[in-house]
């Protein structure tokens, strides 16, 4: 960390500043300039809190050099890290799909569409029990029947399945019956969720809160690992912006930027982004294309009678298509290594 | 609601559309343009799910027209809700000063401010004992010990105290030693802690998501209130922007936006949004000056050695100057009345 | 258009409201719902100027349903524009890619770097002659020496070239030895300058501001045309967002986007979105998968040397390693056609 | 300026770094931390084009330590900046209140807003002869008729015109006829306008782009500066962000952060900001409380019939009411003198 010194300020204050430093355990370099001084901490294995630092009079402000976050870190871990559940291996260079309604409606429509998705070749099958709505009055979700129904998904079609746990009560039921626990956009920064979830036992796919930085998110997954779960998917899903032509704006750069950062396999959910079924298959190729581990994609076999969301989920068809763009370009990757 | 139809549209697909409406329980009154049709939704009292609409086929879009909230909006509540708490009342004209430390270390930092709070006038004590942080290697605050102390707060002050509520596990013990339950902005949209805040008996401060719309802020006090608890204050606290000048963009036109559309009190707190001590008091009187009904303001009495955010804390002689400026603008505005 | 009323606007109020539209040449239907009353506007071939309905007493909003574009609109013109510039044609299927360094410094330089790219498999050479730069202090393009060097690239190579103009003063300049005319991002909404492009004969690369949205950006297309230049090339290249790991955000949902609304052919640059050469294959590869007709990449052959932008610029190998990811997805998508 | 090194750089990589600092004509002084080494830039008077540095092996970013501007920082000229136009000054500590239609419309409708605004207390008159619109096919502004409709405003009521130039042409037009020229937030970072309004006489107002951080829209003013206008007005008029309820969200929090490092006076335009005329007055109180120069505000005696913009307009007794409390705030920072 560098602390920046006002250009007016006095030898006694960076020394009361360089003191602080040494207080705190570490040793503080000063360096002069033309206009200013600046004064660099050394020593540091964490990260510093500058809280006190920023308070000291003559302070104009603090830089970090590092990042504070560490487990998750790739300096700290340099291989990818794959996770494995059940025949599907997240991470591993082969995208990973992940498809089925928002929201399990009933067990008859759950069957249906995860057998279609299973039958264009989808590896693991999503659809929400728990569904976190902004109006108290639409629909909540089916709760504990959904998780029976997702059971059953699994047996007949041996797909592994996602969903999300939106708080404390339903974590703990949730593990019980998923394969991999969803933490969704809005609960992203829901410390005492994350705690919880670091110590479940199952993969946590988390996702990417829509006004979340890089290194927020990196944080949030580091709030898992610190309390003992190393299995982590990340996922972009759009952040919010000024711009309307979709429902959020798809961050597709976040993907080599996390790549660059962490070991942890990042997916991305181009439905949530677009909101309208129209984008979805180009957006799943761009996805793809810039190096996502794998997808979260919506279908439904009755949009139209949707419960929620059905603007933005695939018809069968358009799914089978978006399979077909997928296997190509992977196996164009394939041929070039 | 308005069914805008896709400019090539056939007419059997607007008569697909008026049927649906009508097998939702509406009337669709379909409305020819020079390029396309329109189709009007008359008849609904509470918002139409538009789901199953936007999967017709020649569907463009759906245009709302009515708010999505109700018990929250001032269409069916036009008087200004005035909130209670000890000896102050929130909304009724006065603003309320809410100040103290971002955070409760111990009994005699927090006595300490108090009594420095309240001799310059603030009307209600503000303290975590529970902390969200962004990184979970930082102080998470003292739990229970921190709202005990809080209590010894009232006692010798006389000052009702504000501190925030995090999760399930701690609302129920912020509710037996607190006067107003906060919720922080990260939890804005977690709807399981918002409905346990419905059944609590004790006011409600409810910030704004610094990625949230209007709307949506409203939508979750629209959660608390239709749990049972109409006593919510809304907390204007700054969104994220790309401007970076300031922690966040502290949206000041919020305030007036708000109080047309709901009968709530809406609070400011400058010290979140600025992140910097060096704009708080501007910022305050700016706030007071668009019309809020109060504010919630870090003060710190030796913020150098704050556990955080000392950065943005005030000096208790800032804090003196602020309260004098505000006094003097609550004085003139009584004059003009 | 639709004209919203509030919901205690009086029946003389909407009235009032049908009577403004009737002067100004249309026809008013009201429609009458539960909570309000809305007026539908027909019979208008253009758009609505709404500044008088929103000013009468008892009206809350009006809701466009008709965009304010038609000559770039794919609704007035349902086949795209294919835009030939010598031996290329652009939007026509196949990816052009423009290439070269950001600023022209010197002939052995930008002839250097033609070459390379040339070998590579560029289609058009790109280099500014004219850089609008935020500082004044920094470097700012060698003037009309820069477009004489373009114009030997041209000679030598065989390339068009592609270069912006900056002002009303370079802009004919730039037409002379320019094969397609480059307006800036900042310049995006210069309308003054976008009316003289109009009059150009020459094919005009149109940047997307970083704060614009595509119906602004249409709109900016639609300046050009209406001066009788229909030759208008979009290019996304980031939007200013709160994300802060890459310069802008790259909004690859924008290409589908604008696809499904307008005729005109789409470009992206990764370059100046990502702003560190790191990311500008995976986004080049993204921005093809999309459906872009097109990159503009920054290549340089010493990028340490550059006289700006040197972070973003690819080297050679690089650039060649890019060209043959997009071969190899153009074969791809030729396969399945 | 800080240069840092990849956690993995080797100590020929740091070196090659020193050497070419040495190169650019400072010195380079390394600071060895714990991960990693950063590299200090000292000597520089100026700001340091790290274009090349970034380019270098081993380096993983640079962080600038000094602000780009110079002639516009309050570093190098501590004393605020007061500009005198007629009877008028700006910045000498008492609001500027600027006020008048969106648009010149004819002489009578210019001259009897003039009245209005000049009986309500207002000093200086606004108005646009020269419109810039985003659309092709809406009004277009009088042009120099609009600017003899201004001149005779001057002559009647005395009041100094303040009104924008859009580009090259018109801009030795507009130093003509007005007494403030006004350069729009479109225009923001058109450097070629810039540098030629540094070659006016008459101050200039420079409206904030609507995605421009604080330090661009100082860039900006230097651009004016330093070809030798001193005379810059900055102008806050809100930025584009994610938030609906306005038109733009309008940044209070600029006028502190700008009256921080530059010594410029700063004004609010709280009508393109708001959007609405519903807001337009409390936001003028914020705008005054946060301690604005000025306010620009639009007033029209009959919005409904306005050419542009009407909804925003204040009606003459609104702008009344607006005088009156920015006098009594006023008055009030008089008496705590």
């Amino acid at each position: 960390m560098l602390v920046i010194m006002k250009n007016d300020a006095t030898e006694s204050q960076v020394d009361a500043v360089i003191r602080e430093i040494e207080h705190l355990g570490y040793r503080g370099l000063p360096v002069p300039g033309a206009q200013r001084t600046a004064v660099c901490i050394v020593g540091n294995q964490h990260e510093v809190d500058d809280s006190r630092l920023l308070s000291l009079e003559g302070v104009k402000e603090t830089i970090r050099v590092t990042k504070p976050y560490k487990l998750v870190s790739r300096e700290t871990h340099p291989q990818p890290t794959v996770i494995t559940v059940g025949p599907v291996t997240i991470g591993s260079g082969q995208p990973v799909i992940m498809a089925g309604p928002c929201a399990v409606e009933s067990e008859e429509q759950t069957l249906a569409i995860a057998r279609i998705v299973k039958r264009h070749g989808a590896q693991v099958f999503r659809g929400g029990a728990f569904k976190p709505r902004s109006s108290p009055y639409t629909f909540q979700g089916l709760g504990e029947e959904g998780l029976r129904i997702l059971k059953k998904v699994r047996e007949e079609t041996g797909l592994p399945v996602v969903t999300e746990a939106t708080d404390h009560d339903n974590i703990g039921m949730v593990e019980e019956y998923a394969d991999i626990i969803q933490i969704g956009a809005r609960n992203m920064q829901n410390y005492s969720l994350l705690r919880r979830a670091g110590l479940c036992t199952k993969p946590i796919l988390l996702k990417r809160g829509f006004a979340a930085t890089i290194e927020e998110l990196l944080m949030s997954a580091e709030y898992i690992a610190s309390e003992g779960n190393p299995n982590v998917i990340l996922c972009e899903r759009g952040i919010r912006t000024f711009s309307d032509n979709t429902r959020n704006t798809l961050d597709l750069s976040a993907i080599p930027s996390i790549k660059e950062v962490s070991h942890l396999p990042v997916i991305v959910d181009p439905s949530h982004a677009a909101g309208r079924r129209e984008y979805v298959i180009a957006l799943s190729r761009g996805a793809i294309a810039v190096g996502a581990d794998g997808l979260l994609v919506e279908v439904h076999h009755d949009p139209a009678h949707a419960l929620s969301d059905g603007r933005q989920s695939l018809y069968p068809d358009q799914f089978g298509q978006l399979m077909r763009d997928i296997k190509a370009m992977s196996r164009l990757s394939e041929r070039e290594k």
